[in-house]
């Protein structure tokens, strides 16, 4: 029987970051990850497997930084476990001393009439299942979305810009519709109807037509759509099964308890990345939120808190930071929307500024900058952010994130310094983080809260 | 005899800044901007005239905000003060109650023989010169750029991307030798030399030769460089004649001695931009930075700290921000370089990490990110960052700033959430900054001080 100090389940980030984490704070352990695929995705590279890489193969997580770190690679599954010794399906054992759930999420599987046809396809995490999606995509003309979260608006944008008819389908009423206010969702709306998209809000696809093979959707409103293929991504939902074999509390459709230290029910079992229950650090309720970057800043923490607790490392919430790219505009939240704020009851109130992100703006390149921040009333903290605007919003939002990690106030922004360069920033005149801030400071300083 | 409740003296970044600040902080008063040009010009976009930029009228800051606040444009030229009255030098009276100096700097006018010669240039923040010199550059084949410095060093970039035959003549060791440690500058070095310019280190103009119009320059290695034209950029001055004048306290080549709410020796005049004596917040050392983003962080203090002193709304010293695009390349400097560190007997180890900008790297238009972090040793705190990338340099650096004024420290920078998207940033796996940051904790946490 093998057996390591260390075993992650698990290949995709939270996994890779918490075998890298675990080697960097455990010198001289014994580690291996297990997976199921031969080849690990880059998750939040699959929409671009559409149409700006070639391959799959381009989309793929280097197995040459776990090597380099002496972390043995297993492809297998885990089905069982016996105390610290796991079973793999092929009845290989593995004994632990610390094991690590990274085991993520997979697509949700909508219960609607003909879901099972050939040409209806979901956003798997699969190699296989990736190279079969990109081969109908590229050989289909009219393409159906189904899900205006950011994935689907995501394929959407990569399929007009290979020249596809795209028709986006959303049961709520308006895209990104939980993590987007409705001011930066109708600008996102509005760049995918230019380059050319149907979209369908507040609609629901009743039954998938067609005899074997797909050839349409009908709708809750009575529309017949025509299409040669349908992508599905309507949600996702952590993967618990083995977290729930293992006898670990779990909460359904959330993830895998853990505390702080992401350490699970059982001492010996920590879990990070979509299948582990994390909360929203600002309204500490349960997140849906999953994202690359929340498994990796989890898979960072979990190495140090192993074998003994590392104090600081910790995982304080998910802030949920997003940028997204739809036509020639990028998309950027931070924290808090305004709709969220509202429907919590937070006492906020916003700044807001508009810019150009070249200076002077007849540079060529220059893309209009809007800016929203949403801050506290009486502690002043700023709680989001949303921006819409040229690729520099990108790194924006990280600055934003990091100001919303140090609970940064109104009066300390209006003080900060920047950089700034004619062809890479906003000008120091309208730089957007900072005028957003000085344009909340001056309604609270000229205005009581009554008439805030 | 007119009179205003604030004037300023100064229609560049900080004048126009303090003015609109003075506004904000103060909707009743009655505020004057006196200058000496029809139009102000935005001083980093001015490199960017002789190419990117179709005229000089692209780089003009606009008139239209200080209108809009109700701020008087008063086109002249300060002469003397008695008391709290001004003098114009067309005899124009005008009275005040709170005055701000932000007369901004000037090129330095080197003694070198024939520096007078016609077709030898400075780089002035005036409308009319400035149009001579673009006319000149455009039908120039030929330039000789004196000074490796920012300005230079874009200069010569534009030229380049003009079609130009460009040599590069700097006196130090290394293009950039005061901001950049010699791994980035020689980057920067070699991607200008890629694309054709003759970089020329070490080594001075003797003279300019010619009969009156200038041909070229003898240089102290005994060289002769012939050329169509000169241009030089070897350093700014702060303006200090009005402030000598009116008696306040000043520093040579330094500025106006001011304490941290921008107020000089006379209770009812503060000063804020190039002409203001500004420290480095690092160091503690008189700083002869003079950045448009620092006049502007300035700029937005005064107006808070005219009639009564807002605590907080202070100013810590500069911190010195910096980006700059060269070639096909971006660079970023923020805080201390380890080459300063060095120097000041700084106690410092340093972060790297090699990436890209974005995941997959196989995305088009991806580039290559290099990034150096210094922090104190001790406590921890984060000092500098230089970063060699794409665009998203400009604002990667700010990130950087952010963390740097917050005093955040390696292990808070470890934990921090970011947000990530294919097209527009690293991977979360290869985040530069997080990435870095635990390159340098992977060295103390393993190593004792003597070892590092």
């Amino acid at each position: 029987m093998q057996h390591y100090d260390v075993i992650i389940i698990g290949g995709g980030p939270a996994g890779f970051q918490a075998a890298l984490s675990a080697r960097k704070s455990n010198p001289k352990v014994s580690i291996a990850l297990i997976r199921k695929e031969k080849k690990a995705l880059i998750p939040c590279g699959i929409p671009y497997v559409l149409h700006s890489l070639k391959s799959v193969d381009d989309d793929i997580l280097p197995d040459e930084p776990l090597q380099k770190h002496k972390i043995d690679i297993i492809i297998g599954e885990v089905s069982r476990r016996e105390d610290h010794t796991l079973q793999l399906s092929d009845k290989r054992q593995i004994s632990f001393k610390k094991l690590v759930l990274a085991t993520g999420s997979r697509p949700v599987f909508p219960s609607i009439p003909g879901v099972e046809k050939e040409g209806v396809f979901f956003v798997k995490k699969e190699y296989d299942y990736l190279i079969k999606l990109q081969g109908a995509a590229r050989s289909s003309k009219n393409i159906l979305v189904i899900g205006g979260g950011y994935i689907g608006v995501e394929i959407a944008d990569e399929l007009l810009r290979a020249g596809k008819h795209v028709t986006l389908i959303e049961m709520l009423p308006s895209l990104l519709a939980t993590t987007m206010d409705p001011e930066f969702s109708s600008d996102l709306h509005a760049e995918l109807e230019n380059h050319g998209a149907k979209i369908i809000l507040g609609c629901k696809v009743i039954q998938f037509t067609g005899k074997d093979q797909f050839d349409g959707a009908d709708l809750d409103n009575g529309d017949h759509i025509e299409a040669d293929m349908a992508i599905l991504s309507v949600g996702y939902k952590p993967n618990l099964e083995i977290a729930v074999t293992f006898g670990l509390e779990t909460e359904k459709n959330y993830g895998i308890i853990v505390d702080e230290y992401l350490r699970t029910s059982d001492p010996d079992i920590l879990a990070a990345g979509d299948c582990a229950l994390h909360k929203n650090s600002i309204t500490g309720k349960a997140s849906r939120v999953m994202l690359a970057s929340t498994a990796m800043a989890q898979g960072r923490l979990v190495g140090s808190n192993l074998f003994r607790i590392s104090f600081v490392k910790n995982f304080q919430g998910t802030l949920g930071s997003f940028a997204t790219k739809v036509g020639n505009f990028s998309f950027g939240v931070s924290g808090l929307t305004e709709l969220e704020a509202k429907e919590l009851g937070i006492h906020y109130f916003t700044g807001e500024h508009d810019s150009v992100d070249r200076h002077p703006g007849k540079l060529p390149g220059a893309t209009k900058i809007h800016i929203k921040l949403l801050f506290a009333r009486y502690s002043h903290v700023l709680l989001g952010a949303q921006i819409r605007g040229g690729d520099s919003v990108g790194e924006l939002v990280n600055m934003i994130s990091v100001m919303i990690q140090k609970r940064m106030t109104d009066m300390e922004i209006d003080t900060i310094q920047i950089g700034t360069h004619p062809l890479l920033t906003s000008s120091p005149i309208a730089y957007p983080v900072i005028n957003a801030t000085s344009n909340a400071i001056e309604k609270w300083f000229h205005k009581t809260t009554e008439e805030l």
